[in-house]
């Protein structure tokens, strides 16, 4: 992203940034979790696993489910991949042929669209706003579901928006698409970054879809990509061909690793990072409202504010190269994630310490002024 | 690979086998790469890195081309990828489109047909058999490029046979891919795991080609999973968006790893263990053609011997399932690299101990003369 770069030419040039556009958590890989990884190197466990991934691993993620959301999960559903790309990859590339249609909300995370169109399918834009929560609805699927549509793909919570899937409206796209002939594939890799009730989980609802989850954002894994995919039993022998081919497996010293981002101690350091955020995001929505952007719908997990600016500008994109340049501050313009009135909106991350979002919101706030 | 299972199923049952399938060294990761991640691990680099790589890796990449080949790379042309395979699908997705045809050698490594085909190209299999050392050659280019053809797929040492390209017969490759207006894609990831002269690398005829390496094979990082790829200065803009697309980034801590895979410390390391595979290599060579096998090329690198077995049958799918059974001795059969005279051969892998190789070929002798 050309703004990310011009960000970071600012910053070594001796610019005061602060960061708003990220996607990625401010922690380091909790201790217990690097102590595994570190042991896993020492005890020489350097070599490939199984394409589908460690068994304890699959079992281990088998048992979250199990202990988190009282779902029974076969592990041998649950694929490793090299992060949730990995597993959106696998996902698509067993649904999709040549013309065929994926559904996707737009705003909605950009990549999505780029793993349908390689495999030669159409990923088809459904303009989703404030009024729908920014999610697909049975309605919107039955209205664009065409002949060729093969599957709709929903983000719970979503990315730009934070906003999530209830289990009713996710049981009626559930049931829409079963209606329709296609599936269903749930991106859940924002899934235990709540901040309201507690989630569930789309594998609740039945065994006929895709869900993809991930190391990285809850579980302080980025770097290390590691995600899962857990899939309908019919399409495990496919999958597995396909992980074999395209990964050969994921890596073996971030599998061990994650065994230990799944257990109890983990958790409190993770439990109390997820209050860090949600202390930030009780700061900035106010914050940035009180400025004068609008969010509508609070959003309840992920960390992002996907704002509306129209107050200050009918152009998101030069409003945010303008908001960088002149006060130092980066967000992510709305054409980031799709066209749909992408140009009136901003997506705020809050990926960093709660000094730097009042610093920013400071920023903002005398920027908007003089605009 | 169902012989794979079925070896792992019969060992646990308590049989003795001796693994002759297994494409990965059985060397761990040397100590001082292991160190370098224990020391990236603690001092807390678990973020993603830039999409195509740490500059410094991709910096050392380009050193090594400087030193090893006196070949001057600049490093912007350098791809830090999730192994080989994720070089290769960087490679593809650039070339391919629907109907795309890519030219690759029968026998050749399985994976590579499927990269194409999920991309909607057309992998177009060329029978080379020991005549052509089992590579493809200018006149096979020519003869079986087509209007739809955008590429041909080189790998040199190859997987299954071990044969090298000469410069001689690269350049006559590239000047007829040229002519027809097409790409090369060299997958040199046995590289320096030569049994004989001094290997080159095509990036030493020019920039104009796609050249995919890994950490996986000589370096002992298989389950790390990294990988690279040097492409030409036009591409590097699409790859880079693709990089970001399909992964995001390569692992950061097999990154920070690979830094010292690439001194002279761990150098000495892996040419201990080059010189170990090659009096594997010069065991059992000789061993199985006194046994019967026709090898007719004297592979020149990588851990495989091709083996022509119709000596002893027109099956080889069927006669390596009973090596297994019978005698307890793992090798893959023909078919899993292409159909080409496929039933006629068999892959050795001396990825195991001088021991285990002794008693494997005892075993096959003794298989054989029952057979």
């Amino acid at each position: 992203m050309a703004l990310l770069a011009r960000a970071r030419q600012l910053e070594s040039e001796g610019r005061s940034i602060v960061h708003m556009e990220i996607g990625e958590p401010d922690f380091e890989t909790p201790a217990p979790v690097i102590d595994a990884g570190i042991q896993a190197l020492r005890s020489g466990q350097t070599r490939y696993t199984p394409a589908a991934g460690l068994p304890a691993l699959r079992e281990a993620i088998a048992a979250h489910y199990r202990g988190e959301f009282n779902v029974a999960i076969d592990p041998a559903r649950v694929f490793v991949t090299p992060g949730a790309s990995g597993a959106l990859q696998l996902a698509t590339a067993v649904l999709v042929e040549e013309g065929s249609e994926v559904l996707m909300a737009d705003p909605g995370y950009p990549c999505n669209r780029n793993f349908v169109h390689l495999l030669g399918g159409i990923p088809v834009s459904v303009p989703v706003g404030c009024e729908q929560d920014y999610q697909l609805n049975a309605g919107l699927l039955e209205q664009y579901w065409s002949e060729r549509t093969v599957a709709a793909l929903l983000a719970t919570p979503s990315n730009p928006t934070g906003t999530t899937l209830s289990e009713t409206a996710l049981s009626g796209l559930l049931s829409s698409a079963q209606a329709c002939g296609g599936r269903l594939i749930v991106d859940e890799i924002y899934q235990s970054l709540y901040y309201g009730a507690r989630p569930h989980t789309a594998l609740g609802l039945g065994d006929d879809m895709f869900v993809i989850n991930s190391f990285s954002k809850y579980f302080g894994m980025t770097g290390w990509r590691l995600g899962w995919l857990v899939a309908p039993t019919e399409y495990l022998d496919s999958l597995d061909m396909l992980a074999q081919n395209l990964f050969l497996s994921a890596s073996t010293p971030a599998q061990y690793a994650a065994l230990a981002a799944l257990e109890p101690g983990t958790r409190e350091i993770l439990e109390a990072r997820r209050a860090e955020f949600q202390a930030r995001r009780d700061y900035l929505m106010p914050a940035l409202r009180s400025i004068g952007f609008r969010i509508d719908n609070e959003p309840a997990g992920a960390f992002y504010l996907y704002a509306d600016c129209s107050q200050f500008t009918d152009d998101s994109y030069a409003f945010s190269h303008d908001l960088l340049e002149t006060a130092g501050v980066a967000v992510t313009p709305g054409i980031y994630f799709g066209s749909f009135r992408a140009a009136q909106h901003v997506r705020f991350a809050y990926t960093t310490s709660l000094d730097q979002l009042r610093l920013g919101v400071e920023r903002i706030a005398g920027f908007v002024r003089a605009h």
